[in-house]
């Protein structure tokens, strides 16, 4: 993934000559009525930050419709680029850096197999089945590389979307599951891309298949190596600067400007930066974080989150504001009916292809499980299959870089293909986001706390504790409101992966740790406020 | 100032086709060692961290004009309107934000005199002087108005570099003095440019001189009424929307959007935006933020300083890599004298421009101050007229507005102006930079304390009472280590400045604060870490 810096920031351009601070000026009003408004819509059980952020851009973007007389809709161009290198690594990293470690780590294999081979199986079936589908609608010329990028397009769940509807503190297995595979599918769609490219993928074969399956190894390996190394590098350096005559500022500056620097090595050598800054953010909250001084610890744990948070808000308003850009409209407008095929083939694809790998692949999962508790039900595969259906701006950006030329559809196939994209996403966004948290909280009841008190009881503790332990609950919070406990027999026969966890934790205390700091391996400042607490 | 967002995020354009995650993830890695470089060098008594910055950014110059074999410099094009949206904004809005308000606004009268009276003479005598010094230099064409600008270019002080050499604790009223002239400035350096496009300057009658006042006046006032404005308007809603339910990263993005957005409306209405923003910034740390909680308290504070630090660091870092571009250099290299002429003419009139208008007006100012200990003394003066010196990347993009046609120098003149705008932002930059310190060390040393101490003493400070009170110290501290304190006598003459902070004392607590919050006016929360401190 190789991008060009140049169309890149001139993915906010509005055309050379129009007067655009005002565009700029408009878009941050429009992100300070998101936030607000979103604020007041809190108690709402239905809407999402997502969906109040779509419903505003499709809004703003009727009403520059209506001003510029059905010239355009959008204040800003829709950029792929721009949206990769500026928007996604905030949030990822930010994801990351907040994750449940522990969670996590326990449901590796299932993430793994989730995101590697389930999104190959899914790939699979949307790309024949859209191959078979769209022949009896006359769409354009599509090529079989289009048919393939379809596949991989629409293959991938939106981790973005996954972190509007799973909260991490409510269903935790749920959350690890379906963003990590959002994770890993990265790295999938990075090689099945790659792939695209270079092999001629109508005649499988073995060789091809071994090939892939040690490209796919290869990638995954390196992009994590890297997202460690560069999440080492930045813990070694911040505990080796602490002198105590730190400055907070170059210490927050470093650590956000390395772990933006591994995402961009990653892009550079064409890895998964979503992968790299992922880890990144990992071992950034075991180690770093630790290295730091208390008030930049608050900060960055609050800047990353603010980073993420308008990253995503801003991403809603743009794909709303994008879905009525009219010139794609004016192609599809002369055959309704076929883009309402596409669209609808598109769907069912997508529903079918991921029926087709969460249910096999939790079957798989759970012969891996011994003990019942552990196994995921048949409830949570359903909230599995459907929290992952929701395409987002992922799929718009994969989409405009294989079917347009820097912004603008040419071939009418391609137009369709366009639309049919952003009404899957309009769709899955806005009914996904509606209804997945009372489908949770339908499929999977929380015993006697319902989950707003849950979350607002999370927001209190965070303000109580605050400043010191918290950003850091993985560790100390698990036990407490993760689903459910495993007693002592369980325990015994849970042994192995305890193991895992166990002989890690001995390497990290003597290797690690004091090399690269981590919690309690960095010398208490004098001057802290935890001290001043105490004494 | 109306920009275009086209051309603007082209700011970073390295050429449609070329690779430029490349330039990207190179500039980033300068970033970073720029950081680390600029910690080790802390101690070093001479160098700052724009100057560090400036130095990596010409050895990475030379560095890529030899892998380039002399193509290109650069990893990114300098564009002065990137610049001017991007970078400027958090700076001056981090400076109004950590300013010191008393100190602040009890020399106001004299900042406004340096910022607009005398900038307008230092104008005025750099127009006149190169309008008539250039003649001897045979340096191609330049129109009445290219002398105009360039009297308004080099009239502007750098507040970006002052807020280099100057330290708020250290030296508080030059600090003001110089920092407050340079945002004033602002303002009349966008009126005076106004005024080329608008008024023919060749025949200046009464009417003219009228107009030119009134226009600075207006100015002035809805800049500064803007940014109060958009202040209290976030203060109010950040106060209203504060039910204890709150999310610290809505309430930070909230306040950073709407600091931003003060900018960007003024820049929009041809305002002053640095007024405006600055203004906007001293609003938000007086009712702004103490409505929020801690833990928001605390990643506003560092996350604006980090900006600022960032884009300040980003700047030079550009400047430095910008300076060996070689293609203005190719028309310079075939007649180095006379650059080298132009250069010293410029470097000479900036000099004697600001002589004319320091020694004078602090003259003036004294007149107004009763108390021999107010009155700015000779050698105060001389810092003042050294550490306003400096040109920086502001004249260098203001140069470029008036001398290229998108990046490019055309004209063999224009080059020249460019090359010599380079030449001596580097001078002084570099200069000034290195002896500002020592200078102020020299002229007016501390009495015992050597500031070393006292500026790790401050960031001590800021560690142990920390995360509560800092940020906000301007009037708690403001008695202990400032200048001179006035005896009982003179405190009854000084009365009135004394009377007027009074009465706005009276009003703020009586209307301003029940409405927009600010220190004790908003309820303690329960479960902030103040409370757990106490109890």
């Amino acid at each position: 993934m190789g991008f060009s810096l140049g169309s890149l920031l001139g993915g906010l351009r509005s055309g050379p000559d129009e007067a655009s601070v005002n565009s700029v000026t408009l878009f941050v009003l429009l992100l300070c009525s998101c936030i607000v408004i979103g604020h007041l819509l809190e108690k709402n059980r239905w809407m999402t930050e997502s969906v109040t952020a779509l419903v505003i851009g499709l809004c703003s973007g009727i009403i520059i419709l209506l001003t510029t007389e059905g010239k355009s809709s959008r204040l800003l161009l829709f950029n792929e680029e721009f949206f990769f290198i500026y928007l996604l690594p905030p949030i990822i990293f930010n994801a990351g850096f907040q994750v449940k470690k522990k969670q996590f780590f326990r449901n590796f294999i299932t993430i793994s197999l989730f995101g590697a081979v389930g999104s190959l199986i899914s790939f699979v079936i949307i790309w024949l089945g859209t191959l078979q589908l769209f022949k009896s609608l006359d769409i354009g010329f599509l090529e079989v590389k289009d048919y393939l990028a379809l596949g991989a397009i629409f293959s991938a769940t939106d981790s973005v979307c996954t972190l509007q509807v799973l909260n991490q503190d409510e269903t935790p297995l749920l959350y690890s599951l379906v963003f990590g595979e959002g994770v890993v599918n990265d790295a999938t769609s990075v090689v099945l891309f790659n792939a695209i490219q270079k092999f001629d993928l109508s005649h499988i074969s073995s060789t091809i298949a071994f090939q892939f399956v040690g490209n796919f190894l290869y990638l995954f390996l390196t992009s994590t190596f890297l997202g460690v190394a560069v999440g080492l590098l930045s813990a070694y350096v911040i505990k080796k600067l602490y002198f105590g005559r730190h400055s907070t500022d170059r210490e927050v500056a470093l650590m956000v400007l390395m772990a933006y620097l591994s995402y961009m090595v990653a892009e550079l050598f064409d890895l998964s930066g979503i992968l790299t800054v992922f880890f990144c953010g990992i071992v950034n909250s075991h180690y770093t974080w630790h290295n730091m001084t208390e008030s930049s610890k608050v900060t960055t744990k609050h800047t990353f989150a603010t980073f993420s948070f308008v990253a995503e808000i801003f991403i809603f308003l743009y794909v709303g504001m994008d879905a009525l850009d009219i010139e794609k409209w004016n192609f599809v407008s002369k055959s309704p009916g076929k883009s309402v095929g596409v669209s609808a083939i598109l769907l069912f694809l997508v529903l079918v292809g991921r029926a087709a790998f969460v249910f096999p692949l939790s079957f798989v999962s759970n012969l891996t499980r011994r003990s019942q508790s552990e196994k995921i039900g048949f409830k949570q595969q359903v909230t599995i299959w459907w929290a992952g259906l929701m395409r987002g701006a992922v799929s718009i950006a994969l989409a405009y870089k294989q079917f347009t030329m820097s912004g603008h559809t040419q071939l009418p196939g391609n137009a369709v293909m366009i639309t049919s994209t952003i009404t899957v996403v309009l769709f899955t966004t806005v009914v996904g986001g509606l209804l997945t948290k009372p489908l949770i909280r339908m499929l999977l009841p929380q015993p006697k706390q319902s989950s707003s008190m849950l979350s607002s009881e999370t927001s209190q503790k965070s303000l109580t504790v605050p400043l010191l332990a918290n950003g850091q609950d993985s560790e100390a919070d698990l036990g407490a409101n993760h689903i459910p406990r495993p007693t002592s027999l369980r325990m015994l026969l849970a042994r192995p992966s305890r193991s895992v966890h166990y002989y890690w934790r001995m390497f990290d205390d003597a290797c690690m740790r004091p090399v690269f700091g981590g919690r309690g391996f960095v010398p208490p400042v004098l001057d802290s406020p935890k001290e001043d607490i105490l004494h």
